[in-house]
């Protein structure tokens, strides 16, 4: 198994990248390739190679990079010669802590979409009660139709299934009351769909059911589900922000907090990011997994586990052929 | 002063209610009318009746009632009873704790909207960084229009301007990124008219943005805004549960727990629903709040204090004479 590195992805990249690949390569043993600008790696690598192979990437992403179908096809930066490896069955999955957008972009101009997929979505597990909830679109459609929620549902629930272990996972569907009949016009759309689809279809969810881990798939368009996990990430930093002062503020609390600590350690270990890794690009021809931008070598690391798990059990492969077989039940909507 | 209070409304309706109302009659003296079923009020309240008047209400609101305009302006239960109080003059403000959707119809229905208004938007106060966000709206409306969010922007800013005292308010639309063109149709849209709105516009904000208090007021769409408000719930809750989990796991960080209990005690305060009290309807000619459900006694008298208080501050005349100077301004849309 090879998996590709993008060396240039975090906001202080490419030093958390080459300590995950180090540790990557010490506890697997088989191969990495860790994308980038070639001497400063090999500095930083300092001849820690064992297990790394450094592929050159001349050019470095910009946001202000022209983007065309054309230049996305030809870009030579980390993540266009990254995904490359993919393509041409070098390696078997990518993990990117660049700039979310510029993936999707290049991922789709690159690797295009697996056969019958109407768009691929980011798709993360959500820490929730007795558990992990996968959560999509999280952000790569902001502009849904009830059909590409429908497929949605489907990739999530085989992600589910193949990567957390659920059997016949319970999807749930995003929405503003439990009530079958609650919703906006998307949601309402969507809704008869899911019933009919052959998903073990759980109704509506609030975020009451979500967090409560009443679902193990929870779907919903991109915008709805940024916003989501945007909030979610910021109430937690709220909370956790505000406990941390408030036991600060007097010697009795602030021993307290120091006798609590392991409690406090193993509740932030249940909500942290790098705890979960990455979001993959679920329905692209490809195992590609956005990491956050601030992730560092532990959340890198993180993010290479996942990716190396998901090739253990065959996710791609899983994936085209619930798409495949799907289709004949799914709603025949524009591609 | 005369605030009405729905006696009929909370899940366990009605005692917190005639609680509620005898410690406000206590605390402020003036009157305050509590509609419901007189006999079982009169024989909860016990003699306690000083400052209270009990106003008879001979139906109870169900969920199954048939819904028309008509049926709406006839309701005798104790919503239909209390609002019309507001509209006969005869009271400043409506609190009630009972089914939202019925609230809205039967104020939409019984007092209408302010001139100019198009929709009234659910507006509650978030608990940020350093104070409080307005949040708008919060369910009202599961489809909006760019014109719909213009207003919602104007009429949270005179809300958080007379009712926690912002000068400027600084106004925030939600997105999934902050960057100007970031957003869904309706955020693209509505970006512009905000920009030239005349009010203290500070662009899109995420998550991190409105929980970090870097906006007074935030407008979205209201199935976008219930998802969040309902979301932001829930993850408080898991992350408080699993800490309380984690804190009496061990004795030593039981012990931890008990010594830090004053800190975690001034958090949940803070974040605490029944502090914020209620979410007016924003834009109906009259001053109803929407209470949670689940309100007990002291959630539903800091319910009946922010009622007082917005009747204080003349908040109705503010947003009736706001939409009247604005209107020119605005877009002129469908009503």
């Amino acid at each position: 198994m090879r998996i590709v590195l993008d060396a240039m992805g975090s906001d202080t990249n490419p030093a958390p990248e080459v300590e995950a690949a180090v540790e990557y390569a010490r506890q697997y043993g088989d191969g990495l390739y860790l994308v980038g600008d070639e001497p400063r790696l090999r500095e930083l690598l300092a001849g820690r190679t064992a297990g790394i192979e450094i592929v050159h990437a001349p050019d470095v992403f910009e946001m202000s990079d022209h983007i065309s179908p054309g230049s996305l096809r030809k870009m030579q930066n980390s993540m266009g010669v990254g995904m490359d490896l993919i393509k041409e069955g070098k390696a078997d999955a990518f993990v990117s802590a660049g700039n979310t957008g510029g993936q999707m972009a290049i991922a789709l101009a690159r690797l295009g979409r697996l056969r019958g997929v109407k768009r691929p979505a980011l798709t993360v597990f959500f820490p929730v009660k007795g558990g992990r909830c996968a959560v999509l679109d999280i952000g790569a459609n902001a502009e849904c139709k009830p059909e590409y929620l429908v497929q949605f549902a489907l990739l999530g629930s085989v992600y589910a299934e193949k990567v957390l272990g659920v059997k016949n996972p319970r999807v749930g569907l995003l929405s503003n009351g439990e009530e079958a009949g609650k919703g906006n016009e998307l949601v309402k759309a969507t809704y008869p769909l899911l019933e009919s689809s052959g998903l073990n279809f759980v109704g509506n969810v609030e975020g009451k059911e979500l967090f409560g881990g009443e679902a193990d798939v929870v779907v919903t368009d991109g915008f709805t589900g940024n916003v989501l996990m945007k909030s979610a990430e910021a109430v937690a930093k709220l909370i956790t922000d505000r406990l941390r002062e408030e036991i600060t503020s007097s010697f009795v609390t602030k021993i307290g907090g120091l006798l609590a600590r392991p409690a406090f350690r193993s509740l932030r270990k249940d909500l942290d990011p790098a705890e979960v890794g990455a979001a993959p690009m679920l329905g692209v021809n490809g195992l590609v997994f956005v990491a956050h931008g601030r992730s560092d070598s532990r959340a890198l690391l993180s993010a290479l586990r996942l990716a190396r798990h998901s090739v253990e059990v065959s996710l791609l492969n899983s994936l085209a052929q619930a798409i495949e077989s799907g289709l004949a039940t799914l709603p025949q909507g524009e591609q």
